[in-house]
C-alpha cells in the first residue's frame, strides 16, 4: 500500500488555469438554456479547464430549479463532447438552512444516474461556505447522494468559494480534518476565492467602490491549497475590456501559486489559459528605475528604446543616467550595473534546455551547474555584453519544473488544445517539454 | 427560536467609528480626575463610539487606583448624558498573575451597583491579552464580577488589545471558542490592534524607530472580527499634527474591513468619526502614471491642472502624453484610454441613487442593471466625454451597502450627531440613506 | 517555583543574526571535509551566531554518510574553539519514512558521546517538515537520541526550516503543543524560511524566474517565534554580488521581527552581524517624493544635493518644489513641510541617550517625556531649523529596547566580536549599551 499524502493531488488534474462560469437560466429567452448550450460547445483555447454552469449568482432565483434542468438536459446531450471537467455551482449558505437543503435537493436532482448527466459531471462547487463543520454538512449531503445514487463514495469532487473570513480561516483546518473517518472531505478539488462577497462579508471599503486586492487572502488559499492537495483559484475580474489588467493579476497570482482564475467570457477563458504557459520566445527587460520595460529583439542586439535611461560613451569611460541620476563608471562597473538592471524571462524552449543541462549534469554526478546568459545591452547606440551565470541546483530545478509540470498535465488532459500549443512553440520544444522531468 | 448566527454583530453597535483614550488618573493636579471629566462632556462629531477612560497605559502605574476611583465618580455623575458607548480599559497582563488579579479588583470595584457608574457602562477593555486560554481567564472575571453584582451573565462587554503575536493567532481560534459552555465569550466586542507592544512582542525594528505598517496584522484582526462577528479597530496613529496621514491610514484600514481606529485627541475622534462616511460630493480622479489626481469640478467639466499628463489635438486624432510616454490616438482609443485612467469616487447621494434604481429594477424582476456615469475630462483646454457603465448584481448592491449601513448604525445610535450629518449631506439625502435597504 | 512563559526565549541565545550553512563533504577533493574545517576556523564578525554543517541540500546526497563523519571529526577537533552555538542540518522530509529514517541514524551517529563532538553541538536543524505531526516525529527521535546517549532530555535543541505550506500552518499551533506531557517541543530554537523549496511546494511562477519576496511568510514565521518564545530566520539569499539587495531584505525583514537572516559566504555573515546593530553615527533623511535621500552631515548642517527638490528665497516666504509641484510657503509653514518630509535615523549613542533620558524621568516620578531633535537642513544654499519633539512613554521605551537587547545578548555571548564592537561604536558607548535597561 502507498499511502497518499497530502503533498499530492487527488484528482485528475493537477492544475486549473480557468473556472468559467455560464448561467444556467436565463428568463425571457426562448431557450432559457440558449448561454449553457452554447458554452457547451466550446472547444480549444476557448474551452475552460472547469466548466460551471452556475445556479448561484450568474442565475436569477426564481429560474433556478429551471436552471438545475437544465444544467441535466445540456450535460446529458453534450457532456460527452465537452473537452474538459464540468462542476455545477448549486446554492448554499452557512447562515441559510432553507439554501443549504435547496443545494441538496439539486445535487441529488442533476446527479440522478437516470438523467443521463452525471456521468459527464466531476463534481459540484459550493459557494457561501462558513468555517470547517459548515464544508462537512456540504461534504456529508455529497456522501448521501452518492449513496443514493449508487455512485462510489468520495466520487464527486467538492469545490469551494471562499468569500467569508471564516472560510479562510477554515482553509487552515483541511489537512488535520481530511484525514477523520466521519466524513470524505478528501474529496475537495478546488479552492476558489470570491472576492466581491468576501469584500461585503468582511465589510470593506474603497472610495471608488473597487475591491481591494486582498492579497493577504490569495495567499492563505494558496497556502491552504498546498498544505491540503488542493487547487487555488481567484476569483473574477470584473472589468472584460481591460485585459492588461487581467494579465497583471494573474502574474500576481502565480506569484503566489494560483496558477488558476475565473474566466467571465470565452475572451477570458484564452488569456487565462495561455498565462501561466511559458511565452514562445525569450525577452530581456531593463530596470529603468520606475519599472521594468522589455527590449527590443533586434537579432544579436536587446535595445532599449525609451528616454529615462541613457548611455555615453567618454574617453576614458562611460556615463551612465537613470531618471537623471548620472554615474561615470568604467566598463566593469557599467557591465555589473546593467548585471544588475536587466533580467532575462525564458522561453519554454529556455526552460526545457536548462532543464535537459541540469538532468545530464546530474547524470553525470554533478550536483549544481552554472547557466550562462549572455546577450548584448544597447542604449543610445553605445553596445555592450553581459552574461549572467545562475546556479542551478536540484531545488532550483525542481522549482522551474512548476510551469513545465503545468504544461505537461495540459498536453495529457487537453488533446482539444494540442493544435495550439503546437502553433505557440512548435512540435519539437512541445515534444521535449512533455519529455523533460520524467 | 432563532438561533443566532457569528456572522450577526452581537451588541448594539454594529459598527465602531472610534476609540477613544483618556488618563484616568493625573497626578499633580489638583483635581485627578480633571481629563475624565473634561472628555466626559463631548458632544457631537467631537464624542467618539466608544470612550476609553484607560486605567492602563496612558495613567501612572502609582496613579490607577485612584483613576478606578476617578472611573466611578465621574460615569456615575455624567455618564448618563455621555452620548455613545463607554468601556474603560483596566490592567491586565498574559505573564503577570498579579497585574491579572489586579486588573479583577478594578473591575470588580468599579462595577458595583452601589456606586452608580456600572449603569452607564457598557464593558471593559483587557490589554496584552496573550493565547485563547488567556482570554478565556479574563471572561471568567467578567463572568464572577456579573454574579456578585447580580448583572446578567455576559451583559459586560468584553474588548481585547491585539498586541501579541499570541493574540493574533488567538483571534483564529474566536469562532471555535464562543460557542462552548464553559465560558461567555459572546461577551466579545472589539478586536483593537496595539502596534506599539505589538512591535516589541514582535521584536521588530525600523531604523527611524518608526512603527511598521504591520498590513498582515491589520488584516487578520479584520478577519477575525468578520468570522467571530466582532469589530476590528486600528490602534493609535502617534503623530497628531499630521491629519493627512491619519487620513491614509484610515483609507488603508477601511479597505481591510477596519472601520474604526484609535484616537488621542478629539480633533482625531472629528477625523475618525467623518472618515469611514461616504463624502457629501463625489469627484473624479485622474491616474497621471505616478498617483490618483483630483481633477477639478468646473460644473460640465472636470479639469486636469497637472502637468504630467498632456493632451493635443492634431488634424486626425490626438496625441496623449503621460509623464513623457507619447501616444498617437483617434477619438475612440482616447476614451478608451482616459475610461482606463480615471474614476469616480461617489458621493453618499450617488450611493443612495444607485442603490434605489437596484432596487426599483430587482423589484421589477431584473437581477443586474448597468450604472452609467458620465463626464467630460479636460486636459490641455481639450474636452472629452467619457461614459462609464457599471454592471450591479445583488452581490455588487450588497458591498455597496457596507457605507450605508454604517450611517444607519450612526444616525440610529448616534442622535447627538445628526445636525452635523443633515449639515453635511442635507436632510433629504439623510433620509433617504435612512431608508434605503430597509 | 517560576513558571516559564512562551513568550521568554528558551535557549542561551535570545536574538540569532546569522545562520551559515557550510558542505558537509564534498566530493573530488583530496580531503571531503576542506570546507567544513575551513569554517571552523572562523572568528569574529566573520564567525556566524549559529554554524550549520549541512548534510543535506549543500551536500550531494552520495556524500552524506561521509558527512556525518565528517561533521563529527571536525567538530570535535575545532568545535572547542568555535565561539558561537553549531547545529548541523541533517537530512528529513514529510513525505519519505526512509529519509527521515536516515536523519535519525546520522543524529544518533553524530551525537554518540564517545565521538567527542556532541559536547560542542547545540542541536539540529529539520528541513522539509510538513503538518504538526511530522514536527513530533523528529522530536521523538531527538528524545530516544538523548535517552539512548544518556544526555538530558530536552538539551538538544531542535530547529526547523519551514518550507512548505503545511509547515507555515503548523507555526500556529506550536504555543498549543510545545506544554503537552507527550512531546519535548521545548526543544524548539529557530523557525528558518527555506524559500526555494517552498516556492516549489506552493507551486508559485514568476518570469524571470525569481523567488518570490514572500511577505506573508515571512510575517508568519516572525509572530510564530513570537508566539512560542522562538527565533525567526529568514532563507538565503542567492545573489551573493547583490550586496546592496542582501541589506534591503534585513532590513525589510526586522520591520517584521524577523532579526536574522541565512549566509552563505563569510562575506554574508559579516553583513549580516552588522545588520540589525543600531549605526554608529546618526544621520538625518529627506523624502524626496519618491525615496528617502541621506543628507550629507557637514558638521552643524544637514545639506540635500539631489535635484528632485529645490528651494528658494522670495521677497516674503519661500518657494519649494518636489519634482515639479511648486508650494508658496512662508517660514512656518516651511518648518512644517520640512518636519514632514524629514526623518533621524538614530545612532547606538543617540539610543543609549534617550533610553537613559527617560530612565531618569522615569526614576523621578514621570512617565512621559519629549525627546527633542534638532537641526539645520540647507537645500539649495537655503538654510532652515527644524526641531522634532516625539513623546516617550514606557512602551516606546520598551520598543526602542530592542536593538540594545540584542546588542546586549550578542555582548555577552560573542567575546571574539567585543574588538569589533569597541572598533565600530567606542570603548564608553558600548559600556554605556550593555548597562542600559538593566
Amino acid at each position: 500500500m502507498t499511502a497518499r499524502t497530502h503533498d499530492e493531488r487527488l484528482h485528475d488534474r493537477e492544475f486549473v488555469r480557468t473556472f468559467f462560469t455560464t448561467p444556467t437560466a436565463v428568463e425571457g429567452e426562448e431557450d432559457s438554456a440558449k448561454m449553457l448550450r452554447s458554452a457547451s460547445g466550446l472547444q480549444g483555447m476557448e474551452a475552460p479547464d472547469v466548466w460551471v454552469p452556475d445556479n448561484e449568482d450568474a442565475t436569477a432565483p426564481s429560474m433556478r430549479d429551471e436552471g438545475a434542468q437544465n444544467i441535466v438536459e445540456v450535460v446529458a446531450a453534450n457532456g460527452e463532447e465537452f473537452p474538459s471537467e464540468i462542476h455545477p455551482r448549486i446554492v448554499w449558505h452557512r447562515d441559510s438552512p432553507e439554501t443549504r437543503y435547496q443545494g441538496f435537493q439539486h445535487i441529488l436532482d442533476i446527479a440522478d444516474p437516470e438523467k443521463g448527466a452525471i456521468e459527464h459531471l466531476d463534481g459540484f462547487v459550493i459557494p457561501e461556505v462558513g468555517g470547517i463543520d459548515d464544508w462537512k454538512k456540504a461534504d456529508e449531503f455529497f456522501t448521501i447522494v452518492e449513496n443514493e445514487h449508487g455512485l462510489d463514495e468520495g466520487s464527486l469532487a467538492m469545490s469551494v468559494i471562499i468569500e467569508s473570513g471564516a472560510a479562510e480561516l477554515a482553509m487552515g483546518d483541511l489537512r488535520e480534518e481530511m484525514g477523520k473517518p466521519t466524513n470524505n472531505l478528501e474529496r475537495l478539488f478546488m479552492l476558489v476565492d470570491g472576492e466581491v462577497d468576501y469584500t461585503k462579508d468582511m465589510r470593506a471599503i474603497t472610495p471608488t467602490g473597487d475591491l481591494p486586492a486582498w492579497p493577504e487572502l490569495r495567499h492563505n488559499t494558496s497556502r491552504g491549497a498546498s498544505a491540503a492537495g488542493l487547487i487555488a483559484v481567484d476569483g473574477p475580474y470584473d472589468d472584460i475590456r481591460d485585459v492588461e489588467g487581467y494579465r497583471e493579476r494573474m502574474t500576481d497570482n502565480q506569484a503566489k501559486g494560483m496558477l488558476g482564475i475565473w474566466s467571465l467570457t470565452p475572451g477570458q477563458v484564452v488569456e487565462a489559459n495561455q498565462a501561466p504557459l511559458p511565452p514562445e520566445s525569450g525577452r530581456w527587460l531593463l530596470d529603468d528605475g520606475t519599472q521594468q520595460v522589455d527590449l527590443d529583439d533586434q537579432g544579436d542586439e536587446q535595445v532599449y528604446g525609451g528616454d529615462r535611461v541613457s548611455l555615453e560613451e567618454t574617453g576614458d569611460g562611460y556615463v551612465l543616467s537613470v531618471g537623471g541620476d548620472e554615474q561615470e563608471l568604467d566598463e566593469d562597473e557599467l557591465r555589473e550595473e546593467l548585471l544588475d538592471m536587466t533580467a532575462y524571462v525564458p522561453s519554454m524552449d529556455d526552460i526545457v534546455d536548462s532543464m535537459e543541462e541540469f538532468e545530464a549534469a546530474r547524470d553525470a554526478g554533478t550536483g549544481a551547474i552554472a547557466m550562462e546568459r549572455a546577450a548584448t545591452i544597447v542604449i543610445d547606440d553605445v553596445a555592450i555584453d553581459i552574461a549572467t551565470d545562475r546556479m542551478w541546483d536540484e531545488a532550483t530545478y525542481q522549482a522551474a519544473m512548476t510551469p513545465v509540470s503545468l504544461f505537461q498535465d495540459v498536453y495529457e488532459n487537453r488533446p482539444d488544445q494540442h493544435d495550439d500549443l503546437a502553433d505557440r512553440y512548435g512540435e519539437s520544444v512541445v515534444e521535449r517539454a512533455t519529455d523533460v522531468g520524467n
